[in-house]
């Protein structure tokens, strides 16, 4: 039976971990860069600092982790007779793998409250499981890249992610992404306009398909959700939302006005666009869409989310925003949080389809010595000795070839591996060195060969 | 309620992140600077794959993620109602957390065979989990740090990783480890001249008393063991075993004369021993221990532990070995693998006891831009995006003093973070910094502070 492993779940080449590190060593970069450290917490947490901080669909996703030894034994056996799955978690399990990196990061703010300074800007890069159905760009097993900061209400770090998003894209070559913002002010102003705030997903939603379906298919989406005509009649600047973020939000401005909320947020966003646009961006554009509502539950100022290059198929490749209470659920009050997300699988695949890896160094030795005489081999540990000293990546090949068969063997790994430089023979501190790039093959001393491979 | 963190786990600050960092790099590099190649497996697996691999004990500590959805929906009634659960989990579990990086490596190269290029030179640096009761430098999640080779039986591998032991050690700045080294055959060989190999272990055991009960207590130990007189003559050279390793090997050589394999193991040793005489070593020493018999079931050659310097208490910091049938467990045959672990938790451990982390830069921000005058910001802001696209570190503190106390919990952030340069004033691109180590403050350009701090 050949082996195999669970859904959703992947093995990683050499080459791959090389290109997902060059990812993950730009934003990791970039984050210091910013101010943020890093913290690492424990891949599985007590159920019930996970367990209904993301909804019952989420409480389904995180999977759990069965308790050692007899676990049953304490499990009441009428419970048992049920077969009630749901019922009997709790009693089997006491640890869950982690879902997202926020609620982790809100429990260690609390947790580790006495030592930290505030405001805290931290990032963390770890892997995140759920049991989700997987499919093109979503796994069990995912890695998410966060950097945020909690202590401080200021609007100078919505403008400093906005920065960030552009910085890292930027470096990575991913150059035209947007940055797409909205704020959650804006969209209770919405609700409070519409007339209902629990109306507002069936609105946005419908907002959201003007592209597809035209003014009209919008107007009568809403309509059939229930929204009134008078309420849609107001917020008809939306439908022709396509001017710059400025004229936008002239328009917001306009229609929210009965709104304070409403109100507030414009005012939030004119800050964040405008200083944006002093400071200039080097590769994203920063766009206003109204109809952005990821985590409507969650967020209570700035959204962010970032799509990918126009033509590349994908989902958003990045996301976040304001969270007013964001360690509340760990009984510390008050404490302000904004951050965002990187989605390192998902970039990976853009610049997979836009051969942005092309400059990645994939993991190979610059040189390889063959090993066609053993009498050769102390002289060639002792050379690759050196080399190794001067950060040149060297192997001897491990086993000495008795025939023109294993000889062959040997060409072969070079091929394989892709190598440049092999050294086929050494004579008293004399190698001959090929360049299989060129088939260039010079004799010369071992400090020749450090300066020609280096 | 506080929160909390599952017994055996553990939050990493940044300060422990970029400590930790340090040692991984220096792993990292080490490794890819020898010819390995990374490669990442998923943290949980499909249960038959590591069930089974590591004895009843092993299999006890792996753990076991419960199934999705209604788990217990087709578990028999009378299994339930026997609450038997070791029947139980195969039925509610097919998932369960990596104990280790080595039975992933030999599922991931034989399921991958056809694409990779053997002899294969991988590293693996990922957490493994255990349900193992913590303590001091045990934890339920650690990382392992993995070299292995596979698909070659050459000894020069053995030699190759003393001098990686050796190179990663002196470059974290431990001097003074012990490579312990000893190998399976010359066991096997005692085992043939005390005339039992069930013993094996019981010889052994009572050998590595010999510094603490001496000679006679341990001969006492062996005796009640029931090693027969004449094999403790055999094998009474064990007993003086102080010399050089060439001296061990000239006893070992007499002592094991009637086993072929004892004889081979001898051979196998001299020649690591001589190569790396040979070629020297930075700073670790390589001592021949026939006491060393780590995973006995699992091993076939060489054996390896290492010991922190003398004088720090610490369990051993490294270990590995060769296993001439490492993939036989997934159907593929004949594939010998070597390959040897760094113990991160303990290096660190003994790093720290040591001072050895005082080189490692801390995560902070080079340069901190008060926050006493909004109307600074915007230029505070540009600076700070010059000195980051210069590499510098920088952060404007986010909220902006209104009071003398604010501005009081400003300096308290730079005292706190321990930040060496700050910038109180902005004015028509002229800059104020101060250098909080010597107190030292200028007025000056941006181009001036950028080459001050720099």
């Amino acid at each position: 039976m050949k082996p195999s492993i669970p859904k959703g779940t992947r093995d990683f080449s050499s080459n791959e971990v090389a290109k997902r590190n060059y990812i993950f060593n730009i934003i990791k970069h970039s984050f210091e860069n910013f101010g943020f450290q890093p913290i690492e917490t424990p891949s599985f947490e007590n159920s019930s600092t996970l367990m209904g901080k993301y909804g019952e669909e989420g409480d389904r996703l995180i999977f759990k982790i069965l308790n050692s030894g007899d676990y049953l034994k304490k499990v009441d056996e009428g419970l048992l007779s049920e077969k009630n799955s749901q019922k009997i978690i709790s009693k089997i399990s006491e640890k869950a793998l982690r879902y997202d990196l926020t609620v982790p990061f809100a429990r260690y703010v609390v947790q580790h409250q006495n030592d930290i300074t505030f405001p805290f800007k931290r990032y963390q890069i770890q892997p995140v499981w759920r049991a989700d159905r997987p499919q093109k760009g979503r796994f069990r097993e995912f890695y998410q890249c966060d950097a945020d900061v909690v202590g401080s209400k200021s609007l100078l770090q919505e403008v400093e992610f906005v920065q960030l998003y552009d910085t890292v894209f930027s470096k990575l070559g991913l150059l035209g992404t947007t940055i797409k913002i909205n704020n959650r002010k804006i969209l209770s102003g919405i609700a409070e306009v519409i007339g209902a705030s629990d109306k507002l997903i069936d609105f946005t939603v419908a907002l959201d398909k003007l592209d597809k379906i035209g003014k009209e298919g919008v107007v009568k989406e809403m309509l059939e959700k229930g929204i009134s005509e008078e309420a849609i009649v107001k917020v008809a600047p939306l439908f022709n939302f396509s001017g710059s973020n400025q004229d936008k939000l002239v328009s917001l401005q306009e229609m929210l006005q009965t709104s304070d909320e409403g109100l507030a947020g414009v005012q939030e966003l004119r800050t964040v666009v405008n200083m944006i646009e002093e400071i200039g961006l080097a590769s994203a554009t920063l766009t206003l869409d109204v109809t952005l509502a990821r985590g409507l539950n969650y967020y209570t100022g700035a959204i962010y989310e970032v799509s990918a290059p126009e033509g590349v198929k994908m989902g958003s490749i990045g996301g976040g925003g304001r969270y007013d209470d964001l360690t509340g659920i760990f009984g510390l009050k008050d404490v302000s949080g904004v951050g965002i997300s990187f989605g390192l699988d998902r970039i990976y695949l853009v610049m997979e389809e836009l051969n942005l890896f092309e400059e990645v160094e994939l993991p190979k030795p610059r040189v390889l010595f063959l090993n066609f005489d053993e009498g050769e081999n102390l002289s060639k540990i002792k050379a690759i000795k050196t080399l190794r000293e001067n950060n040149i990546k060297s192997e001897l090949y491990p086993d000495t070839a008795t025939s023109n068969k294993q000889q062959k063997k040997q060409w072969k790994y070079v091929t394989n591996r892709n190598i440049q430089f092999v050294v086929t023979n050494v004579d008293n501190n004399t190698f001959v060195l090929k360049n299989m790039t060129n088939g260039e093959q010079i004799t010369c001393s071992l400090n020749e060969l450090i300066s020609k491979v280096q």
